[in-house]
């Protein structure tokens, strides 16, 4: 069911882990099963420096974060937002639809922590 | 909102993997998000010597069933039939409640393996 980007970035996660004093951090929970996703960005003038999440959630919202990360880091701010969900899935070639849910998670936490570093800065 | 041995079984689980020609396999699937989990167990002269599991599930899924087969691994197949879901949580010192169907996968595919076992035997 799952492309071996998947099952790469599951089981070998980039970027796990917290970002203190992050200039940003995204936080957005899944209504299907109540996992919890958790997204910090370090933010240095207009460029992504860092950035790193945290879940308890299944393989695919670790697998499309895992991801996410990879394709932010080194970013502008406006570059960044322009990465969509559908970016994210079809660079890890594909996920399965029952696992939309847990996919959109991390697109959505990274626009929430970019939303965060803008209304402190 | 986890206790500390679900975070420590979560970030280092025991025994993940598959058991070549195992003598049971268990598979249960989350009706709540989808996920699937498999169990694997090697048994001889009526013990459990060895047992292994795979999913693609949450971090709650991913602790229980490497608490179950911490419990299970030399237990006789009687002692392994009496392991419940509850055990298994309180093993870990509890679970949320949110994530129960997550957590009861485990003893479900252990008592689903054992199952197997004994059908093919
Ligand atoms: S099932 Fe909870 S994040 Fe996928």
């Amino acid at each position: 069911v799952y492309s071996e980007k998947v099952m790469d970035h599951f089981t070998n996660p980039r970027n796990v882990g917290e970002i203190e004093n992050a200039s940003g951090v995204g936080e957005v929970g899944n209504p299907v099963c109540g996992d919890i996703m958790r997204l910090y960005i370090q933010v240095e003038d207009g460029i992504i420096k860092d950035v790193k999440f945290k879940t308890f959630g299944c393989g695919a919202a670790i697998a499309t974060s895992s991801m996410v990360t990879e394709m932010v880091k080194g970013k502008t701010i406006e570059e960044a937002l322009q990465i969509t969900n559908k970016a994210v899935a079809e660079a890890l070639d594909g996920l399965p639809a029952q696992k939309m849910h847990c996919s959109n998670l991390a697109a959505d936490a990274l626009h929430k922590a970019i939303e965060d570093f803008q209304n402190k800065s």
